[in-house]
C-alpha cells in the first residue's frame, strides 16, 4: 500500500468522511455512493474518490461503497482501530481542557498524564488524572506506550520540552505553542494554529459579501 | 472576483502560506518563487499557483512573487486588514483557553465578550476582559459590532446558544460543541473537532511504519 505520499488534506478529509460514514451506520444506512459522501461532508465527489483510491478499490461501481466495510477500512487506515495514549505536557488552561476533552476519548486517544513545572497546580486533579511534575516525564511515556505528545508550554519552553518527549521515545508530536519545532527525522510534529479556524470565518464574511 | 465558489482547504492553505510570507518579509526576503513557498510549507508548486490563481494574477512569469505585495492581498484576501471582533460563549477550560491565546491576537481577532450562566465563575476576570452573564449577549454584540462568535458550551445548550447568537446579529460561528447545528442562511459555521489533529499523527505513524 505504501507507493504514494498521502497528502495531509487528504488524511484529514479521511477523518471527516469516517465521522460521516459512523453517523449513517448509526441512522441504518447500508451502502452509500461517493456523491451521497461528496454532499454529506460537502466537497467534491471526485474528491472523494480520489482520496479513497489512494487506498486501493473500496467501492462497486454503480453500486457504491458498503457503509460498514468502508468505515472500517477508513477507521483502519487512520489508525484508529487501537488505543493511542498520550501525554500532554504543559497543564494551563488550554493544556487542562484538551485533557478534558472528551472528542479525543471518543476517537480512541487516552490522555494518561498531564505535567507541567508550576508547583502551584502540580497535584491538582483533573476527572481522573492528576496534574505531575515534568520529572515524570520518562516514567510515565514507558509506564502507558505513550507514543503521541501534545505540548501546551509558553514559546520558550517548547524546544525544550520536544527534546525531553523525543528522548523519552515520543514518536509524535501535537504542538499547540506558536514557537516553530524541530524533532529528528522519524519523529512526526504537526502545529496546531487554533486561529487559522478564525480565519476561514473572516474569509467567508470578507470576500463573498 | 467573485466567480469561482472558493474550496475551503484552499483558504487555509492560504492562510498558511501569508503566515510563510510573513516570516520571509521578517528576513528580508524580497521575492519568491511559487516552488520556494510549496517547499516552505510542504504542499506542491502547482498547487500554490492554483490557489493564487483564484484571485487573479499575481506573480511575473520567471521572477515570481513580490513577497510584500503577495502578503497583502493575502491578508486583504483573508478579511486581516482589519480587526474582527469577537464572542464566546462558554467560560469553561476550553473557553477560558480561547479567550487567552495569543495567536487570536496576532491574526487581528479580538475577544472583547466571554458569557457563562454559572454564577460561580461570572465576574471573574481573563486578564482584560471580565466573565459575564448570557444576559448581555445582545448588548456586547452590538455595543462591539461583534459578527463573530466562538462556542464552547455543552452540546446540550449549543443549539440554543446559536440561535440567540444569530438573533443578536453574529454572521458567523466557531463551534467548538461536539454538536451538529444548524444556522440560517447567510450564516456562515465552522465546526473544530481537535482531534482531527490527533487522526493526522495516528495515521503517520500506522501508515507508514
Amino acid at each position: 500500500m505504501k507507493v504514494y505520499k498521502i497528502p495531509e488534506a487528504t488524511v484529514m478529509r479521511l477523518s471527516i468522511y469516517s465521522r460521516y460514514l459512523m453517523q449513517m451506520q448509526e441512522k441504518g444506512i447500508e451502502t452509500i455512493s461517493s456523491g451521497e459522501i461528496a454532499a454529506g461532508v460537502g466537497v467534491g465527489s471526485a474528491q472523494v474518490r480520489k482520496d479513497l483510491a489512494y487506498f486501493g478499490e473500496f467501492g462497486t461501481r454503480g453500486v457504491g461503497y458498503k457503509v460498514s466495510e468502508l468505515y472500517g477500512h477508513l477507521i483502519k487506515i487512520l489508525g484508529l482501530n487501537k488505543t493511542w495514549n498520550v501525554i500532554i505536557i504543559g497543564a494551563g488552561k488550554l493544556g487542562s481542557a484538551l485533557a478534558l476533552y472528551r472528542g479525543f476519548n471518543d476517537r480512541g486517544f487516552k490522555v494518561c498524564a498531564i505535567l507541567d513545572n508550576n508547583p502551584d497546580i502540580i497535584g491538582k486533579k483533573l476527572t481522573d488524572i492528576t496534574i505531575e511534575p515534568l520529572e515524570v516525564m520518562k516514567d510515565r511515556i514507558s509506564q502507558h506506550d505513550i507514543k503521541i505528545g501534545i505540548i501546551t508550554v509558553p514559546a520558550q519552553a517548547a524546544q525544550e520540552v520536544t527534546d525531553k518527549l523525543v528522548q523519552s521515545g515520543v514518536k509524535a508530536i501535537l504542538n499547540f505553542s506558536p514557537e516553530v519545532l524541530r524533532v529528528p527525522a522519524g519523529v512526526t510534529l504537526r502545529h496546531v494554529d487554533l486561529s487559522v479556524n478564525l480565519e476561514v470565518l473572516s474569509f467567508n464574511l470578507s470576500f463573498n459579501n
